[in-house]
């Protein structure tokens, strides 16, 4: 398969390299990211790039509290908890960008086409443009992580979003020493790679 | 922007010609979902590839009722009803192959990293499978069309998918005749494409 490798660099999630990123790879990410596919043509899509390092301080410690938090929930599996503190799951701070991607679910109006029967068609639009930004990061040679450890609130807060908007997701973008062959989950034996051909069916679910 | 209209491509939805697709050209649409990234590396999908005729047309039965339910809402915009009414918004029945991608919301166990904080991260992985499939249908020659028009629970009742996996997106795949360059929903002036410097702030929401 021609796209495995390039599809899998992007899940990378390696220390970020101080060097700056060129304006126009940071510009490509985002139109790559403005011209992904989303249902009703609603582009329900906003993007905040932080760049100010007092603001990376704040994000960084709201995700820091929250993988703290969430330590606590391996409580009575020891190992499984000291493998979790030791993983290196964001960048914030390091990141020369920070790109909080959000979703503004009044865009396109009252009735957008598909949204109308299935509400969520807007956040997953806005993941079809996170992995357009994925692919095209991978493009210009930089790295992205996706950060997830947050409460949505903090990052209202530090960001000062209003609160119908749905901050989706934490991207951080820089350069990378070196792009690992696989998912640092992988690797870590947190996760092991599913078999494809165990996730598929034929005509309804659980036939082969 | 290099990939601009790589990316556009893949949102066309052309009438789609009986040509078969080959196994190959599928296998690698699956292979690039598949190494998609995802938040905690659950891999949360699975996918039903439909080629029955009978459960093809029992799904565009279940999107084309939708249809018509939901052109009730511009009841009081006749033009629109009537413009609604006219878009080929599925070709179900004309595709060789549909395919219903889901997310098992169970996936990876209790708690997996990233969606302890935000649950909806699994559906967001599984967008950014979608996405890939795009644009691997786009690099293999082939059109995608993505339905978002249906009741979960008539899905579910086709498809005997269990109740508590979610059926994110029916998938129709073929050749088409012609790409085009605009998404059909821009062509046809149902929406205008934005200026993604509108949607551009900087270190916090409303800030340029």
């Amino acid at each position: 398969m021609l796209f495995t490798k390039f599809y899998t660099k992007g899940e990378i999630f390696e220390p970020f390299l101080p060097n700056l990123v060129p304006d126009q790879a940071l510009q490509n990410i985002l139109q790559a990211a403005h011209h992904a596919p989303s249902v009703g043509f609603m582009q329900p899509w906003n993007f905040i790039v932080i760049d100010s390092i007092e603001i990376k301080e704040r994000l960084a410690w709201a995700a820091d509290k929250e993988k703290r938090a969430l330590a606590i929930h391996y409580e009575n599996e020891a190992d499984k908890k000291q493998h979790f503190l030791q993983l290196k799951i964001e960048g914030i701070k390091e990141a020369p960008y920070t790109i909080c991607v959000t979703c503004d679910p009044t865009r396109g109006g009252s009735h957008v086409l598909g949204r109308n029967s299935i509400p969520e068609t807007d956040a997953l639009s806005t993941a079809c443009a996170i992995q357009n930004m994925w692919l095209a990061a991978c493009a210009e040679g930089l790295a992205l992580g996706w950060v997830s450890f947050y409460k949505k609130q903090d990052i209202r807060d530090i960001l000062e979003i209003p609160p119908y908007i749905d901050p989706i997701a934490l991207l951080s973008i820089g350069y990378t020493k070196d792009y690992p062959d696989q998912p640092i989950l992988e690797t870590s034996n947190w996760e092991k790679r599913r078999d494809v051909f165990d996730l598929l069916y034929r005509n309804s679910w659980g036939h082969t």
